[in-house]
């Protein structure tokens, strides 16, 4: 873990109390717990818009029965080495699938393999959740 | 201006030269107004989630030659007096015209008044901000 | 209002039975009215990601006791002049008022607009609202 | 897969020469395929609104020198048994790990999984993904 900080800020009296209760209500054990989940939320928003280095998390559902969507996720995935890190598959019925997929590298990179996955015949729904890769979060 | 605290909290190193980076880009003129901005950010989420007293921003888009849309916006407004402040009418060209409608209420009183207003036959587009009156927030 | 054409899709028989349960649960009165909307909010989507003309409403809310404020934002409003299109004042309570700023132009420079609002001390909380002129919408 | 149903739906025309814009750009296939994939993503949103059964992948980046992280990590995992498919882990450096968990039940209780892991002191970031079991997608 890193060195700690101390940086302080003024704040008006009643927007204390109102951050009180939504400590309490949130289960944050402290402020200083909470204060920093705001401030590298916002990192990671901006790592994103800037296209830095990020980390995604993609969830696609399928039917694996779709013809040729099996080799076509294949040789997506392939074409995407060096940015996917690791793929978990699930059988969710009988015809159903779903597979979530680590990517790490420039955002736009992975908004792309999201958008490719989408947009294959077959997959009924594609998520892309951003993360990061941690290097200016701790 | 309400009297101001002072509160400090305790951050990882890396983390406070990406926040400086962050205050930079964004044009903050000081840590204390960003961190502010942070929390109230998170007060208004909350005020939402829990249908607290709201402020909400309503826009509309519409065709005013619509048959009978007119009235039903009129209808609409009334049904829902007590709740809507002010609205604002804007000309964009011959057929097209725009409302901003600023709702105070229960934030589950103005969704209704939005998804209400989006359901119309002749509005185009319809979108809802989610602001606060600001009792808790200074 | 524009001439109607027709056309037509296929789907997934349990999807269409889950369609008709959105279309009764949400109020609207038939699917071609539904589906243009989801069409129109892709619509309005791609206007802002390619930064085409657009239509922004946003709101501010800020204490006009904050020292320079109210000249801050008539300079701020001048600068932007022919991106503004009208702004609506409300007093909220002795202190607090609200804004709705209704501007069109490119859609960045709608956003530069709501982040320069955003950073002006005083100002507590602000959004902004992504519809559009509709000039492709109908 | 399932049986297809063939719909028709009126559009105004101007919006029908926008729509084949965006699914020039958008690398659709087809219009079927695209205007399933707007349906899908409403029925989504309405699974998770309505708090049914969805499926959802959690994200979370840490630093197992966390003091007992590792430990709280698999008592809360163990406490959402029945919640939680799979969990795949990630060594990204010496310090930080990142792991993708999914998840399927009631949309809150998978919301109330993401928040208490966001919560453990030692996650830097946490993401969800709000999917489908696709019961009714298909």
């Amino acid at each position: 873990m890193s060195e700690l900080a101390r940086l302080s800020f003024s704040i008006e009296k009643p927007l204390v109390d109102r951050l009180e209760r939504l400590l309490a209500s949130g289960g944050y054990g402290n402020r200083s717990e909470f204060i920093r989940d705001l401030i590298r939320d916002r990192v990671v928003d901006q790592e994103w818009q800037r296209d830095e280095e990020a980390l995604g998390t993609i969830t696609i559902l399928f039917d694996h029965h779709a013809r040729q969507l099996t080799d076509r996720l294949l040789d997506l995935q392939h074409h995407f080495e060096g940015t996917i890190m690791a793929t978990t598959h699930l059988h969710l019925d009988e015809h159903l699938c779903a597979e979530m997929i680590m990517a790490r590298g420039r955002a736009e990179r992975i908004r792309e393999l999201a958008d490719s996955l989408r947009r294959l015949k077959g997959v009924l729904h594609a998520t892309l959740s951003m993360g990061s890769t941690g290097k200016s979060l701790a």
